[in-house]
């Protein structure tokens, strides 16, 4: 029997498939003329964004201090249409699948203006992230210079994502950050949710596993390290068993607060300021400023 | 001294790296005709797949209602031949490593057989992948709509690699269905083995650390949270020292389970029906049904 | 309002991100003619070196055992050019950024000669990889073949790296043996510092949220599971409050030690010969060879 | 000096280059938010029509007789979407340089009605190029079917590129036509205006030189060989000594006319009904029908 | 009226192009298993015999005398298995188009055996090229070196492609040859068919639009300008009108005849031996040995 | 028999091939550390070239007054670092090849003051060539626009190729001008060598064909038509028999001169101010201000 002979069963499924009842819920439509949410341009615009905040180590690499404004000015220009463009995906997509429409007109012209927005916070987030870079230096004795954690040290990565996301999750942006912090998850391991609000001098060590829900509120000065989970306990059901959205569920670590592997933080807690919480441990209720939690110790056997 | 000096410490290398005796059992002789297994095919197979099972999501973006049987009737073709390649590269290749041989005829016909009936099976694998999606919205709070989950969240694309290849499990093909998770083990780090069995509506938090064995069986609505580990505890070895093959090893789940992040299940135990285990424990023996499990207090120092 | 209208705001961002004040200790200045460390090179390197080390399976898959020196010696004279390039941008980058200056000149000679004496040790690299492949066989009951570990086990993929990286290390470049085990643990979730110490047979099961610390020392025979956390548990500052670096602060693993899933071992203790360290637990104490720790008892509640 | 000091002749030659006198009459404002004429896009066009008009030659090769409508579906969507966007930018093109305004709005409404009228001539064009095919096979008896016609004889793909762009010429298209058969000379040597109008069964044999200018209007079962033109003699100036445009200045051939190679016809003259014009001469008044000429005997010295 | 709307012009383009009635002759059912005819496989068989013919100037560049069998070795490799498939691609071709079967089984064993006979025949082939490519450098006073000859003169380019199909056209292997000629007939404007003979020490100046016809005979040191053809005068039909396939029917030059740019000789007639035809006429009979041939002189008006 | 069995025919070819008797001649070493000619970066090389010198039409298509010298200085920049690249690799070429040494020291820093040369020269270079545009437009009643001839008109192309390479020429780098202009004549069928002089408003109509030799002197105001051959008629040979370089041996053309289709002009003659000369002519003898030449009458037969 021939390849050939399997045609019957191709179209036969090609007939289910296509089928409208067979993809309720799992069709996304689009509408002609809009543009869509893209991972390659939303890629690029990770990347353009942070050959602009950390100049000569990503991208432009030839770049010097008289020619730089040329570099920034071309790669400003390109994240402004790219970004045009993905914002206006995002609105799109927003209006269609979740009926949320934050914006009279998601059209090309507020696309635009959220995005020349966006760009005129760059310089600030530019200062930010070199507080962060400066907490993954103090923080790690392997370290050797400022350069070596720009380039490798996947907090870098996964916080300047993180950045970039939330100043849009900021302009009500639907869909498009979440992609973006969703980027440095699969690259890294760390998951923050853009709608989380984190401090100055944030860094987390090596950083797989770690999870930072959607309404964290986080400090200045805070470090993690590997596999900490700062999470909801449980969510409220509307009266259709459907999750209640926007209520405060994540926990709230203050000022200075050190967390160590494996740890889990879970509910609307306060981890007092200075506090340190040990490694592999279950945390759901609220710590005092500057107290040490531990596991209790284990046992032979 | 220049470069080209080199070349005397380079060619020993080449010829001892070339000595047979170096390579034994690292070395695979590739016999002429047959395809190879390649993972930038399985990549597109992958791809091929998403695009048909969620329309407009993936792939052919700009597909409307009337013109989605042209899109999955190109892409199954495509994946027909690349998938029909990719089998008989894993039963050649099961033939000569493991001595495995499930079909008479490795050969191209049995491996058309093969892909179309993988092919016959995607309508209903949509069906399933469905309910998964809807889980997965309704365990979140901070899901606003079904493409937002479909789009962005880890747990889509893991359990989708993982239908797939459990499909091709099914059908007794070696090597690719463990290549296919371990591409979702990497961008995602939720780690699957396919031969797992595992019901629908499930869905995984996060994800990033779970690991799913490979005779793990998961009934009906079971989620589970980031770092949770479906493991063995120990197996046993055959006269020879090498572990015994194929005995069921890996946690039985049963509907409604709930498992909290990094918990550790461990050995051929049963969860039962309802029960909810905490974060941070490790578990070796059989839980009651509605049981919930915790870790003990931790305390201050 | 046109989008060009948004010009003069791109424009002011241009300058204040051009300026010179503002990029401080984010800037990378390059000097011309001076190779630059590139990840996209890196990823070459390090699939060249697999197509080397495990012949057929990576790169050049037609490859016959006639024909193989062939293959071995165009992969060799590649990998030889550009890991001459990477190691002179090593070089510079750590002259520049940390003042490093390990070798006289750190020019393209230099960088000649650590090339071929990197190349020189592929031989010795590939035995100590054969026994890493036997530990990942003989250590899952899941594994049908030698074949299906050098293909999919992501170990194959961390400890590779990792061994070409620690080779590197060795040699005393800067940066490039760090970005080699981060691509690694990108890929895989494995994060092994390239400084760590490890004997032959070593395997990690499924792998993702594993750290290996850069002062860890591992004998031979060692199996750690996924999440498994060797590290620091504090670090001392010298007197500008800065952490000293270089000082032995990971654990020390004995022959033939087993360590299970999200277990933390913290600091400069020994885990004695042949222990098994259960899992999810928190070890800060040296333990005995032969002694066996696990989680306290969970309770229901 | 290094090169870096170079940089202030590299910045004098930026401003001169950027000062707006500099780029008068060679520089194009695009506009935002219109689409742009790319030859990337139009190359594609050009590969889409052929993989549809000649089915299983070009593009998807695996196609069969039951799954060749998903591979027309699939391929006529992607050229409606791109020719509509290459037809805006033509029509906006036309509007900001040449003042040409054909359609009252050059929106893209307007665009995607002129791709689904190009489209819906698919079928027809089809049928001529048959024609063409079958002249091409019977006119070479080093041809040894029509396949290797199809597959690589340099007429079909002028012939095809020219029929594509005459069809756009007639719908008053600016600029795109023109880059369509600019894009076949450049492979094949062949220069056919768009403007041109050309019969049935028309072939060129070698092709390399052949010119055929925007007013020629040629016959059925014409054939003409390599370096072949068919030009203007001289044209009227205007009053400001520009050429007046829209003149018949080309020749006319009749049906059944054969021109030999090097030929040069110039001027709006008639060659009459199955005339032959012989090899290297310059015809300059018209030529009966079934009349022969060739060039007056060379010498020896 | 939005894009929408046309979407029944569109299916029915579709509809009509799928029928089969509409694609007779111009559709090319391809048979499952069989590998197709590939442009991009050509080009790539094309710069792996130049690389391996004129090592260190195509291709491989870092090439050294001490390991050039390295990277000979890995391309005759590649060349094998891309030309075997190639080879399989054209007999199948020719036995379903033109019911040529010159092998009893265009199986892969027949083509893997006529593509090691072509690799046999690389060394010769290196050798004749050697003397085209000295008297391209004798033949030019503008040329500086051999070494520029063989990077950027056209004759290299067309005479190495001819080379190469002739040998694959003298194994009786259809449409192959042909593709590869035009490829450099699309590059450099020179059109040879595969057929011709040609003598060594040949050179083209120039070169665009020569035509040098299927049945031509070449002696040694000949020397053609640009635009010369050598074709056929007319062509006898058989009993159905078509033309009589393998008559010889294209010029004879003998050893050492050189032809000036644009001449056009045509016909079975031959050019002795150091004959000289001046530019831009017309020679349809034979022309003695040590003639010279010229235009007629131009007139002044 | 297997394919394997073909093993000895291609390790045999592979030892012949890699002999080094066989190679002479066409061998081109490589010095570790020098730059390669490479026709993908000269590629790059003059497509930066023209975004900058008409900018908006190719490259950054988004181009506006405010924003043009971001990307100018970013296209100036990458164009210094490509050319001083490919400079050296001609320098050095041209010392290893022909013995010609026309600097001191063909290292990076002349390369790099060389390059610099090179791009002050650019704005007169857009000077000249709008001249050219210019010429293109008024000379042919087709076009509708300078943007038209600007995208599309194979003389633009040609010329500018033209212009770059003779920029290049007359700093004495080898080989690189001709390489760029062999670029341009494989696009367009135009071969005009660097070495010749051409004056401003200089246009040529369909262009196929045209021949402009190395020592051509060409005034303001010039039009060729296709197939043009401005040739040598004969060179001196030296007692050797080589041909002597560097004699003045093609035409002059001066001021306001147009020559139609197929002429072949032949050695230094000059064709007077205003001359015309027509097509298919040969022409070796100089011809009078204001003369035209054309061909005797064809006749009938």
């Amino acid at each position: 029997m021939s390849p050939l002979d399997y045609t019957h069963i191709l179209t036969k499924a090609v007939d289910e498939l296509s089928d409208s009842q067979s993809y309720q819920g799992l069709f996304h439509q689009h509408k002609e003329g809009e543009p869509l949410p893209s991972g390659k341009s939303l890629q690029r615009i990770v990347e353009l964004a942070r050959s602009i905040l950390f100049p000569g180590y990503f991208g432009n690499s030839t770049i010097n201090s008289q020619t730089i404004n040329y570099h920034i000015g071309v790669n400003i220009e390109e994240l402004f249409e790219l970004l045009t463009d993905q914002i206006q995906a995002g609105l799109c997509f927003g209006v269609e699948n979740s009926g949320i429409q934050e914006y009279e007109s998601p059209c090309r012209a507020t696309s635009a203006k959220l995005a020349a927005e966006f760009i005129s916070h760059l310089p600030e987030m530019r200062q930010i992230l070199a507080t962060d870079v400066e907490a993954a230096y103090y923080g790690d004795p392997a370290a050797t210079c400022f350069g070596e954690i720009i380039c490798c040290y996947p907090i870098i990565r996964a916080i300047t994502n993180y950045r970039i996301a939330h100043e849009l999750y900021k302009l009500n942006i639907p869909l498009i950050p979440r992609i973006i912090t969703e980027m440095a998850h699969s690259e890294t391991g760390i998951d923050i949710h853009p709608g989380a609000q984190i401090g100055h001098h944030f860094t987390i060590d090596h950083g797989t596993g770690v999870v930072i829900g959607a309404t964290c509120i986080i400090g200045n000065n805070v470090k993690l390290y590997q596999g900490v989970t700062l999470g909801a306990k449980s969510f409220p059901l509307d009266d259709d068993g459907n999750p209640i959205k926007g209520i405060p569920r994540h926990p709230i670590l203050e000022d200075d607060v050190i967390v160590y592997s494996n740890a889990t933080i879970l509910g609307r807690i306060t981890i007092g300021k200075g506090a340190t919480i040990g490694g592999n441990i279950w945390v759901t209720e609220s710590v005092e400023p500057g107290a040490r939690i531990v596991q209790r110790k284990s046992k032979d056997f």
